[in-house]
């Protein structure tokens, strides 16, 4: 069965690459199959990402109504961290069982309060009548723009047009360091919880604080945008780990047509997952938990140390996981394109985003 | 139980007429609550439209996979007909319940065949797991700007920026004509067709032809791109029929603070309802059926010579329905700011879009 990822790569990259005829003074910098779309319209930049949760998929049919809200807002916003961008508005296609009064008004005001906090408006949207989706389409502009992209190489092919700049899946170059925000394995871990659905194997014991910690992870990823803005000009290629670590080093390294080699020893494990007493569940929850929403990154080696500085200005915690490697190896049909040392440490056979 | 038009108003308004702090160059023109949004970013303008087709609520769960991208495309382009702009880009959020190769291949087919014809270029998206539920989101420019806007009211309202100018839903005036384009009724009756949930009632005869007709009217109406960016800096007020005739005539007149007064002789019935024995039916869909994606809009009287003039260049038929009269009697609270006249015309008891 295919993947989203190959489902969007067959049937709708259609126009990619497109100059629209009929609008000489628009067009299309980075289109289907980044975190974004990066949209040229006039003089100015345009930024597009959009994100559907489904109920009872991406979230338990009985989450609270304020929780599926911030969830679906911050997974979108996520999208814009990956592209240094700032996002601006939003659009809601919000698709419901019934008018029940509660729920909307619960949703609304945890949106409303979302919406201040990033400094994003509502502008439009349609509600219809069906199974419970919501989907956000978030517009916005690059991060101030930076005249110059350090790069040594004259190969370096990140966009930049007119002094804008983002980031994209595809200027990862070899000899790159990969960086990692934050931790990982807390999405699986919080899924876990949630849906109690623990198997003997599963159980762990959390205290009252790591299942708030948990729950907010899921229910209120935090969008990492002031670290992805600050990675302007500096990181070469970025994703958000939201399909998985390995999962999404491999969109990385696809779209770059490079190699990443990480190092599962290096990998920033989540507190919670200290408890779990099954060391190659935590790892897997780690590799291809997913729904962590950290930035996955890849930086000349030579500005190291300008990401130790901009993640300490971020307030983000950023570590070290692998290198960027020759894509002489690099073989697109087997989608090998990771590779994973470290003691003991294996790709677990399943691999991605898991259902409820 | 509210309408979609109430949750929107109660629930999602609460962005409107916000001016980003964050972003003092990007402002809101129009917010939620019109056919599109109207963003200003930078000294650039941007309308965005977005819209949800759910399975079995806005198709029939066995629609050809072909008909629903066309239908979701063109049920999209049609706000921004009713805006008078110019579609550019797109987004698709898309759930379905499986990964049918097939199924897949001929909708994005269809799609890639839309996009073609109608000069927009699909530039992001995403792809879940869930009940099939198409979201399109279409992003664009305003027709060429004109530098004036005809009126002799010095209290007209319709936002003009920077010569940008779009069709809005609250800028009709008092005396202003009232019009229509094409046809009434369609949508509906093509609904009764397609589903065959005949009543003895409903039944009526209808030629190959006219079910060709009709097919087409559901699963590929025409949006009035042509014609609504004609009317741009003509029309005072616009809005694109969807929910219904009145439905759709109330949130014009309510947005524009007038009533609308109709004359129900003068609608323009679609042919394949003239078969049609029950002459009340025919007339209740032609009010309240929706689904017909015809502009309906107002122009200051002195201006209906150009009508006449810009509907025979777009090649689209539109008929004179009726005028705007004074709101002095406008009653929001009741919401009865359409009055519907002649002879034996009533209106029906409920209105607007029927699910399936």
């Amino acid at each position: 069965m295919a993947s989203e990822f190959e489902i969007i790569e067959q049937y709708f990259s259609f126009s990619n690459n497109n100059v629209l005829a009929s609008a000489p003074a628009s067009s299309i910098v980075v289109g289907v199959g980044d975190d974004a779309a990066w949209l040229k319209l006039g003089s100015e930049h345009l930024l597009v990402a959009t994100d559907t949760l489904v109920s009872a998929v991406h979230f338990p049919a009985d989450a609270e109504p304020a929780d599926v809200a911030s969830r679906a807002l911050n997974v979108n916003l996520s999208d814009f961290a990956a592209m240094g961008a700032v996002p601006q508005w939003l659009t809601l296609a919000l698709t419901l069982p019934d008018n029940d009064e509660q729920w909307l008004s619960k949703f609304s005001a945890s949106l409303a309060r979302g919406c201040a906090k990033y400094g994003v408006s509502l502008v439009g949207g349609d509600t219809t009548r069906g199974p419970l989706t919501v989907t956000f389409t978030v517009m916005g502009v690059p991060a101030t723009a930076r005249t110059s992209v350090a790069s040594d190489d004259p190969s370096f092919t990140v966009p930049s047009l007119d002094g804008a700049h983002c980031l994209c899946r595809s200027g990862a170059q070899t000899g790159d360091e990969v960086w990692v925000s934050g931790s990982l394995g807390k999405g699986a871990a919080a899924l876990q919880m949630i849906t109690q659905n623990h198997s003997a194997r599963a159980a762990w014991p959390l205290t009252d604080r790591q299942r708030e910690n948990l729950h907010a992870a899921f229910y209120a990823p935090v969008p990492q945008l002031g670290l992805g803005k600050a990675l302007v000009g500096v990181a070469n290629a970025a994703i958000d780990v939201s399909d998985g670590l390995l999962a999404d080093a491999g969109h990385l390294a696809s779209q770059s047509k490079v190699m990443l080699e990480l190092n599962g020893d290096a990998l920033p494990m989540h507190p919670a997952l200290a408890s779990l007493s099954d060391v190659a569940l935590a790892r897997e929850w780690m590799l291809s938990g997913g729904d962590d929403y950290e930035l996955l990154f890849t930086v000349p080696k030579k500005d190291h140390d300008k990401v130790v500085m901009l993640a300490r200005t971020a307030g983000v915690a950023c570590t070290l996981i692998g290198k960027v490697v020759d894509c002489a190896e690099y073989d697109e049909k087997h989608g090998e394109s990771v590779i994973l040392n470290g003691d003991g440490w294996e790709k677990p056979s399943a691999s991605g985003f898991k259902h409820f």
